[in-house]
This record gives C-alpha cells, structure tokens and sequence, in this order.
C-alpha cells in the first residue's frame, strides 16, 4: 500500500473523528461553530465552507506510526485527533499571542470574534483533545498504555507552553545563542510531532525501543521541518510557501538563519534601524549569504533530516506503513530550498 | 478529627505537591514564576511573597472527599492539585476576558506581564493539571480509576470553557431566562466544586453509588455557593465580600437577582440608561426588594444547600472526615445574607 492509500484511508476518520465530538447543537453552537471555522469546516456565518482544512500532518504520523508497528488504527485514532486539536489550539491561542489577523488566507477566530471569545474557544478545544483521548480505553486499549498516552501528551504541551514562552522572550532580546534558538524550536514546533510519532507507537503497541525511535525520528523531523519552514521564509518561493518570502525580514523575525546573522555587525545595524523596508531585502539577503548563515541553515536541515531517517531505520521495521513514513518524511523534507 | 485539624494536615500537603511541580529554574524561571505569583507565593518580582493564597476550597473538598470514603490522602493529591490548577488557569484567563485588572488585591497576570504572556501562563498551567493528574498510578491508583479520573476531570474543562461561553455571550443580550443563568453558573462554577468532591471519592475507592452521591452534593454546593456569591455582590458588606456591594450593580452584572429583576419594567429602564451611577444604586436595590428578587435568589440558595445536604447524608457514611465535610458546606453555606 503507497503512502497516497494511506493518506485517503486515514483523512476522512480523522476528520471524523474530531467532527463527531465537536456536532454540539443548541445554545452553544456558536462555541464549538468557532472551533469549526478554525478547523476548516466552516465559514465566517458558521455554515459549511469548502473545507478549507490543515495538512493534518500530526494525525497522519500518528496513525501512520501505529500501523508501522503493527497496531490498529482504531487504536491510536483517538491520540491522533487529540494532537490535531492540541496543534489548532495552540494556534488559536498565538495567532491572538501575535496579533495574527490571517491564517491559511481567512481571518483569524479573535479577528473575527474578539479575544475574549477566542482565548475560550483555544481552551474549549484544548479540554475536547483530552475528552477524546479519554476514549482510548473504549476503543480497546488497555489502561496502564492509555495512562502513559496520558503523560506523553500532558507533558508535551506544557514543554508548547515553554517553547512559546521562549519564543516571546526572544522577541524582547536584541541577540539569541543558536543553541537556545534550536530549544525553542525543538519545544514549540518538534516536540507536538514527536508526540504524535511516539502515541502511535506505543498505541500500535510497540516495545519500548521502537517507541522511542519513532518518538526520536518524530523530534528530528519536526526539527528539520521548522528549519526548512525558517529557510522558505528568507529564501523561498511565494506561490510555495504562501506567504511573501520576505515576510521574515520585514518583521525581524528571529528565525535560524537571521539569529545567525545577527553575529554580522553588518546585519546588526540594518536591524537596529527604526524599521525595516522592501528596499532593504536585497541587502538582508546578501548579508545572510555572506556570513554563511544561508549554508549553516541548509546544513543544519540536512542534518536533522538525517538524524530522522536514520532513528526511522533504527526501528527495525519492514512493514507498508513503516515504508509510507518514509516516503511521507522524504517528501516533506525534499521542499525546495 | 475536627475540620481544622483536616485543614492543618491538608493545606501544607497541597501548598507543597504543586510548588514540586512548578519549581523550574534556568531560563524558564519567569514562566513558572508567573504562575507562582498568580498562585501567592511570589510577588511582582518574582520573589517570595506573603502568601496571599486563594482559599483552596476545591483541593480541600477532594480531600476530604477521599478520606471520607476510607481513601488515602496519598491517592487523591494528585487530584487534588490538578483541579487547582484548572481552577487558577481559568482565573487567568476569564481575567483577561473580562479585562479585570486586580485579584486578591494584587494587579492580575495580565496586567503586569501583558495579555499574550499572560494568555501562554495560563495554558502553561492547564498543562501542569494534567502532568500532575498522570502522577496517579504512581502513587498507587489503579490505571482503569486513573483514566476515569481523567476523562471526569476533562469533561469539567470542557464544560467550564461551555459556561465561560455563555457568560460572555449573555453580556450582550438585553435579557435572560432565569433558567439559561442558573445553567450557566451550573457550568462555569459548580461544575469544578462537582468534579473535586466526584474525583475525592472515586480516587478513594468509593462504590459508585456513593461517587455520584458525592458528586451531586459538590454540584448543589457549587450553585448555593455561586447564587450565595451573586447575593453578596447586591447586599453583602463590603469588609466580607472584600469588594463594593454595589459594584455588581454599577457594572449591570447579570447575577441572579438582576436577572430576576430585569423582567420588572422600572428595573428595565433603569438600565436601559446610559450609565448606572451610585447614586442609582439605593432605587435598583429597592426595586429588586420589592420586585422579589432577593427573595428569589434567598429561596434559591436554601434549595441547593438542602439538596447539597441531602446528597451528602444520601451517601450514608460515618467518618470522622465526612462529618468535617458536612461542617465545612455548613459554614461556607451560613455566609451572612
């Protein structure tokens, strides 16, 4: 089976999956309509739109993990919507943190509906992946596994809540060390898709030692996969990335290669100005080039990509989905840069 | 035991199971001293504080739930600190949400550190709850309890984020049905005081019989404590209540008396005006006075605490700690009125 059957067996429980606990009627359907836009599956009056959805790659690892080793899907379905919840909650959650009034081309829930509103429905949706992932025992998993789902869970998005933590810190710091720029990444970014790699596994019911090859191939990917996000937004193409290329340089935003540039004088004082122009692109790229900070970030990239693969071979494993993730991480890290 | 002596044993216990769980040095130290503030034990500096704690009614409650069931103490902490947390977080939160810029007599989180660190504390903190809930087979509860507990105490979350949802949504309608606000307090307040005493008990080892007896007098209390609360708020003096009696009017707050009130006509264009002034405040309480409002609200909050008080002898046990709970639900319940 190719990673495309899988994908079109997968999509449609997951969504659902996550559809079925959230078809609240009465008087609170406006809260869960508004979880239901941000999902994608409903527009601005809360009718039902094109399904303009995420890539729902959390879920996908997830299921495609458990079924690697050999487990059900029926298994890990409830972890892999609870991780996609998690993932949109904490966008709801920074999109308001940021002051972010798009994303994927339509207004954000607090531009639409206020922060207020917004910051309640980011915990509704937070409290709905934990009433989901409650399910794991009436859909056949044995306690003491769903309790350590539990854990894996709960301690992933507090180390989110570190990550975004570090990452506003940033915002407020003229200089960050590369090392503690890499931590913040591998706890706000790595650290959800390393938990939706690592439940599948042990929800296929998989040993020890391949749960944490797939927890550590997980971490890596998501590691090279923000990397690569931080390369495109310096280096890549608009009609790929969706946004304009030089988004990240007109807002200073400290991504890998710019806080490495930010050891160059030169780059220094181009940032240290008042503001930051289109004019100035050309320049911040040449910099960037210059010091090496271009190299360092696709060599960083690479290397992270190679430390996923590797643990993914690490595992052991011969069966169609192990191949499917394989394929799915070449394709994801094979993005042009 | 008296119920000071349970006070005396637990408090400390509590205190020191979620400072365990929060003492995080190194560069996360302001994120986690963010919550210690909130939660009392730091000040706006981060250094240790008086300890101007919040009443820890909840955690107490579960304790004393467990060990009247014949539970050990060790069982239900876990439990016990989680639903403070919960408690807390949403404090952070509805904070921001209704734009309140003092707790406790000290500026809110929001107020000092800003809205988006403010909003990330607070999912930090919904975090721990759930990290130190996945402590319970560690300490010796069996898995399947474990994962009942789990789902009782997301399902709270969820319902919490259903009657925060309401609460907001009814600031912008002109009038409420009685009913839909008691349905509200229901969730948004009764709702966690339900879930502590349920999981007090189930984390004992209690037969379900006595689980739900438990549960439905935390929930009774919970509604006689918030409709005692929504009283004080028009007549309660100001040196017990530690805020004006007439801010709930001045503010047009929908507690229940008002919105008892509301369906007199002379309330009605009271506050179809403009703005409410003090010197509005005498003829609003007249109004609710003679309308029969408080009487409403008095009669109200004697069937909840005769019904808490049902469900707690209906559990038909004799334990030192069940007699502390009954006095404690006395004395929160006989708060002048």
């Amino acid at each position: 089976m190719s990673l495309t059957d899988h994908l079109t067996r997968y999509l449609p429980r997951i969504e659902d999956e996550m559809k079925a606990l959230l078809d609240i009627d009465g008087e609170l359907v406006r809260h869960y309509g508004m979880m239901g836009y941000h999902l994608g599956w409903l527009d601005e009056q809360l009718s039902p739109d094109q399904e303009i959805q995420g890539k729902r790659l959390r879920p996908v690892l997830c299921l495609l993990s458990c079924e690697a080793v050999g487990g059900e899907v029926e298994h890990a379905l409830p972890a892999a919507a609870a991780v996609e919840l998690i993932h949109n909650f904490s966008l709801i959650h920074d999109d308001i943190e940021d002051g972010s009034k798009v994303r994927r081309h339509r207004p954000t829930v607090w531009k639409l509906w206020g922060q207020p509103q917004a910051i309640n429905v980011g915990d509704g949706m937070y409290a709905a992946a934990y009433v989901e992932l409650s399910r794991l025992v009436e859909r056949g998993v044995p306690a003491e596994r769903s309790m350590r789902a539990m854990y894996t869970l709960s301690a992933t998005c507090l180390t989110l809540t570190e990550g975004q933590y570090l990452d506003m810190a940033f915002e407020q710091q003229p200089e960050v060390e590369l090392e503690n720029y890499l931590r913040m990444i591998r706890f706000k970014s790595a650290a959800l898709i390393a938990c939706a790699t690592e439940l599948g596994a042990l929800l296929g019911g998989a040993e020890a030692a391949v749960v944490a090859a797939y927890r550590a191939f997980g971490e890596n990917l998501g590691m090279a996969f923000q990397v690569i996000d931080d390369i495109l937004g310096v280096w890549g193409a608009e009609d790929e990335t969706g946004k304009s290329a030089s988004s990240d340089i007109l807002t200073r935003k400290k991504t890998l290669p710019i806080v490495y540039g930010m050891r160059d004088p030169a780059l220094q004082s181009l940032f240290g100005q008042e503001e930051v122009g289109v004019r100035d692109v050309p320049r911040v790229v040449e910099i960037l080039e210059r010091c090496g900070a271009r190299a360092y970030a696709e060599q960083t990239a690479e290397a992270y990509s190679a430390q996923a693969l590797s643990h993914l071979e690490q595992a052991g494993l011969d069966t169609a989905a192990h191949r499917a993730i394989g394929q799915l991480a070449r394709w994801l890290l094979g993005r042009t840069f």
